[in-house]
């Protein structure tokens, strides 16, 4: 029989944290070896459990310092956090590149929204418009939301024409969305939703939408399992759960 | 064997009252006595004619005096056009009031985009949080449309408690839609797409969308129809096809 | 200050009843004065606390039972339940009559539910062609779910005329979904989905759609909370929470 | 300056064809030389204008016949047609090889739709649940579509791992759907619509939807023009439009 792989969770008590415990708790194959909060010390724990990865759903703060004690201790990282910086991210890859050590930092878990957003790209060299509806819950303060921004970037690259410029004579201020790139984009807050985004197509006569759509925290879940059985296998520390779908 | 309703179609060589002539030509309770033109004489017709109703699709610029030589000659007028002013409506009114002839204003023919108007009136009652969104073609330039405005107007005045102002951070000015009487519109502008507005309302736990969509001008005959059948019992000039819906 | 109502909470242990106490601790104008579980005498909780209402969100096999109890002794009954029987609710209702007691049967306390169905049958009056669409979790064994039983049968008495008998070609059995008193009626069964209908009314050129989608058991809570409002003004026992919306 | 390419469409009388002129007279790069019907002769019409391409739109009658006329010419087919039968296409595929000449069938001319059905594909790979939802206009008989037939096979070719059978309890015979090579397929059938499909994959807390709408023929334009800019690069016989997008 297959030894289950150790893995162990720094961040447990958060809510991505918790659940993800839970997970792993489900998959026998993976062997949840310690659940770290606060007060715990991360290298003695990589010491004494002799994990093989670290999950990491700590905060911005303290995010970039547990990657380098992970890496150092040639434990494979999984990072959820979209905090790094762009020069934070280099030098961890450059420290699992010394260190021989791969792993994934990612930003978002979703496979869904991975797709969403790649079939988007896909599409796009195929259409001259589009727009990019994304509706959250009232409690995001930010609009539009990081995915959109992101899709819009990835459209932008493959828009087989330009956008025409916005010719739309706005009797009301805004009505016609901001633009991104030369995307439009519009953001619903409404309570009784968690996160969607509707990317349509249009040309003559017809229309394309990709649809996603997620009503809670466990959309994350095969993601991270994804990054759990992925990861023991790079040579690399790779930014984004997508280069891990083929 | 009932008589059919002599009808005459002024404006009959543009797109919708070459529509409306044929769909009289399909019913048998109506005949269409005559399509008039730019060359023709209205007063003229409707005398030659005995015509009961005129349906007038002409344009802003006479529309006006069409409708007063059609009140004059004591003769039902439906009239299909959005560019009345309030002084000119109520005017007919009046003379519709001292002829005793009744009539119908009808902006929007459209069963289906009043259903929704209304039923997005009558739910606003029960939530506080809404947000509308309003596709159209292309080469719509205004934007929002007047659907899209009227139906904030009907919202705001039975939405259960006010919007809470936008607190939302625009990353991107403008994705956060325009706001009119407090509540927020999106227009969207795309190729493939006629004409549709989908109204969410967002609490605790759930939504509720009414969605309009159009493909194409047949959806205006049945109200046309409805009015052909109906403004022959009325006495009054009335504006707004609703007011026909029980 | 007006004094809390008191309300006792039964079955305060299942997932329904505990959100329920939350949601009442939340509010200051009611006093939650008892959670009751299955070892609880309700006779005596409610004698102890001088409870104006009773929400029971006890199972089949106890609810009439408890029911009775909450009449007799001059109790508001709230009843979250949809396990009993015709000649059940005919006997409480004669109770509550006898005892002038008002009380509320509630098999659904979502508001954003009882609107849609509402609307839809609202709107029936003006088409001639609908279908329906509900879509579930997987772990719903039934289909369709019992609102969508409930819209067609509301729908089938207002639509405007008969729908046509199916006279498509099924060339794979079963796709043109079933028939519920002359009403078609789709299921679909799909992780990542909790309960969702849709409502597609067609005419020519248009088509209007009513959705309502429900993403976890928070939406109930509004309900129950109008419910509380409501039941001390009511002088019967109504059966449907659409009795309380004006 | 190039020159023009020289193209005959064959059956120009019916919907298809008169469009397909019609936009061809918009497109300088090419020349609609003829545009036959009944009792025009094909063979003639080749020899007298020296096309490059036939674009042929005749019944499923006269279409081998045709295609055999087109390639023997040494003139490029562009067939519009889904009557071919599958040895029928094979001899046609051969006689191009023989005469060198490459050419299109085509029965579907909208890249929309082809996109669909290629995302929907892509997307099976990460799913394990999906359900097909197609809505057309009423007068179309057969149930489910051949868009919705096809779209289930490639789905099934790539699905992660098998759907479950059916567990569900239909109270109303039918709700459920019909089940395609594993796939289960809705088919709404309603008035207001043309042709619409929705393919949603569902897994833990998400759902991804991929929804191809089309509201009249000119959808199919942008797929004639690509196969008239293409097929004269082609040494065989390709089915499907699918092979024209990189």
């Amino acid at each position: 029989m297959t030894q289950a792989i150790k893995i162990i969770v720094n961040g447990a008590q958060g809510k991505m944290g918790a659940m993800t415990c839970q997970t792993l708790d489900n998959h026998t194959e993976f062997d949840c070896v310690a659940r770290l909060g606060r007060g715990d010390n991360l290298t003695t724990a990589i010491k004494d459990t002799k994990a093989a990865i670290v999950i990491d759903f700590t905060n911005a703060d303290s995010v970039y310092t547990n990657a380098k004690t992970i890496i150092s201790s040639n434990t494979h990282p999984i990072i959820g956090s979209s905090g790094l910086l762009n020069h934070q991210i280099q030098e961890l890859q450059a420290l699992c590149d010394e260190n021989k050590v791969g792993g994934i930092i990612a930003p978002n878990f979703s496979i869904g929204a991975i797709l969403m957003m790649r079939l988007a790209a896909d599409s796009a060299r195929y259409f001259s418009d589009v727009e990019i509806l994304e509706t959250h819950h009232q409690q995001k303060i930010d609009a539009p939301s990081g995915t959109a921004i992101k899709t819009a970037q990835m459209i932008a690259e493959h828009l087989s024409s330009k956008t025409k410029t916005l010719i739309s004579k706005e009797l009301v201020p805004g009505v016609r969305g901001g633009e991104y790139e030369g995307i439009t984009i519009h953001s619903q807050r409404l309570p009784g939703t968690v996160a969607e985004q509707q990317v349509t197509f249009g040309s003559q006569g017809e229309t394309l939408s990709i649809c996603h759509r997620s009503i809670n925290r466990e959309c994350f879940m095969p993601g991270v399992i994804l990054a759990c059985r992925k990861v023991t296998t790079l040579s690399h520390l790779v930014y984004g759960l997508d280069n891990l779908l083929e």
